[in-house]
């Protein structure tokens, strides 16, 4: 943040990729960061960077603050039924690969200690929820993340409480319509196979959010799954996907590896 | 269960580690394996295989139905909230490990396909939610496994929105009280360190179930995290240790091995 | 093999990413593949694929069989030295991933035996050799090849007892001249840092051969070390790379991957 | 070192696990250490502690300089054919897991470059070859180490070009004679199955040292393949032993743990 202004003077538009920008109440900063924001007045001029939801803003923005990865993936997967006042509660649980901690040695990122490891590593107040909070328009989402055994990589496994009856085709309709034109987003729903749902092993390098879902057939649960690289869709893939929208560049320019099978 | 007849007239006393007679109510079988239970007459002859709830019931058995690998790690996660009814709405989010899927080879289980994986494995109906729904006497919980880069173990994340309001204080109370004087149980619960929550990797080869839980201060969800080595408390250990129980040996006994770090 | 003909009738050029034709002479089939080749009159037809020792005739070739994976990473590693008759005797270390198993699935794949193995594959007597020595045309290589945890990928480690005395100034100059024009091997070599040799982690989905070398000052060894992934430059992509060369299209067509990092 | 005098003041036996005392010859230590030995009139107070070896002077011992755990792992694949005068050029690659390094934190252990990597770590020079020379008597032994994806775990493969031709058989007799009473040596060599040679992943946690072999009947090469624990036979376990004998205790005693398997 200490060198915001120094890149601006220099910079006619930024893609941010830290959190010092997402959020757009500066009340949030210590609640959720537990320090007050210190440039609150620059705020309002950042776009929060998810072109699937800001396409419009962020091609005429200035600046953009990339979005946090797990709020990425999160967002994504939920916001067709927010957007349609379908979901009540909500409960996400993240897995998460190791390049989420960044490229700071420490004992938790040590191979012995994190080699193998299943780590409740935010149970309660993760701060990417106040991004997702604020994306969405609900409180009733509750966000959990796990460590696991993985470097890239993020699977969002989202348990919606749905306030209306939707059948599976209903869903279908819902997702394929709300996503019909994205380049970057795919849904994945198999009924055979080993990859029936989003995997992001696949995904790896590549910039695609892949959303799936499955109705619980006994209760008003539907189990809704994406899955990106962290790296990619959930930072430099989304910070060029917005660059590219905010020079009138194609969207998917730079973006087109489609990732590696088997990994 | 085409051998339980042969296998009775030789042993005295059974340990069945398979899923023929965990459920009390025939009717369970049609709803959650797809078929009517060949034996119905059989099944008040079993005992439900978790010590730690039916101990005394277990040390007069014949036949004991060693409980299931997920069933074992949720059950110990939240019988001290439900026995005291507190816990309303839950969500269980297991992460398993490959043994999971036992030893028959399949194009799921090749290692160019399954390693990395965080395969979305049973978002909805999963059948070990029979045994715990009938353990815990709720039917608002919800499951889903998730299979990851790991060969044994289980991390069960629950999040149970409560009754009641407690505190953390009160939640160590209400665990420290519930499992006290069991051998196999820890409370896992630190405030720095690499190892705050329970931690699957390093019960590889044990028979501990250790716990561990979260309160989330801004809303009603408390997050209760069990890990177990779904071989040991989730299968081969516990039944182990229900014969030791129903033969009146030490409980512990062959159980003592305490896990290896770093793995 | 059965198909061969079919094949050749509707297609003007092949590659071929068997074993089927690699070998020049018919007599080695019975020693190393246990049967005598059904169609010796074919093997002439066929140039051996590493476009890096015979470019010319794979330009001018009808039928082309694609190098085996290992024989890739180790001829190039070593063909430096042979052509200048500067090697004595060699043992080449292999240690190679599960996809070099291919996709059949068998116990030996199986994830929970998979898994974290040191498994020692071919200690001797491995196929490839027959086609290292074919293309070395030294008998006195000696190798064996270890599966190790990882999907894709080779890293040969050749011991190589020189015949006459070289610095390692000498083999820079060596190994640059030799490969100083080739789009797809690398010399890497560093002094510090975490990358100071060939890893072929950083290779999955690329073409690429990276090699490096570390002089023993107190023997007359020297260590070769080669990385590739096998399902690129030790498969797939190496028949690209050929193909391009038979098709006279530019050599790194859809080549141009550079691998992923971290991964 | 620094400690070394206040240690024995106060411990009448002392098992040292640093490299400090392994070597007998002070001027072995500026060759291999490149730095003088700053005591060297206490290295002949010292037994190399490898029981298999040193069982004797080792009870009668009142300071034991544990051995290096990859020395451990090549001397007891190569002592049978050493000590018949039967080996003549080596060469030793050893693949080695995470925990080597010690449970220092660097770039080159954080899990996003350590997870997955395939690193040549010391092709020439690794100061454990000055044990194994010093233990077997030769200077015609080379050794590689790899660091490959794994956090416990050595597997030494060891291909000896032999001065006499012996056939499979005779080796059978000469390590089966070799170490026919040794508590923690294992021949393992297996026609069929996946475990057909040592494999280090099945014994963590455990002190046995696996040895197996295989008689290239191409050449007069044979290659001996051993597996250990690094942290067990090759550090505290082999301590343990060391002190079990130093004190007249069973020399198994707290050393029983089998290993586990799957892992």
């Amino acid at each position: 943040m200490a060198r915001f202004d120094a890149f601006r003077r220099v910079a006619e538009r930024i893609v941010d990729l830290s959190s010092d920008y997402r959020l757009r109440d500066a009340q949030d900063y210590p609640r959720w960061y537990a320090r007050p924001h210190p440039r609150p007045e620059l705020l309002s001029e950042f776009v929060y960077g998810i072109p699937e939801l800001h396409r419009d803003e962020i091609r005429d923005a200035r600046y953009v603050a990339a979005a946090g990865c797990n709020a990425t993936a999160t967002v994504l997967a939920l916001a067709p039924l927010f957007r349609r006042g379908l979901a009540g509660r909500v409960v996400v649980e993240v897995k998460a690969g190791s390049s989420e901690g960044g490229n700071t040695v420490s004992p938790a990122s040590h191979h012995p200690e994190r080699s193998g490891a299943v780590r409740s590593y935010r149970p309660t107040g993760h701060r990417h929820l106040a991004e997702i909070v604020q994306e969405l328009g609900s409180t009733d989402i509750h966000f959990s993340a796990t460590s696991i055994e993985m470097v890239r990589g993020i699977l969002a496994t989202c348990h919606v409480f749905l306030l209306e009856s939707l059948t599976e085709k209903d869903l279908w309709k819902l997702y394929r319509e709300h996503y019909a034109v994205e380049p970057f987003v795919r849904i994945v729903k198999e009924r055979t196979g080993i990859y029936r749902y989003p995997e992001p092993k696949i995904l790896s390098g590549s910039n695609y959010c892949d959303i799936g879902f499955e109705r619980d057939p006994q209760t008003e649960r539907v189990v809704v799954m994406s899955a990106i690289d962290n790296l990619m869709k959930g930072a430099a893939g989304q910070a060029v996907q917005c660059f590219n929208l905010m020079h009138d560049i194609p969207e998917t320019t730079a973006l087109d590896f489609p990732g590696l099978h088997p990994i």
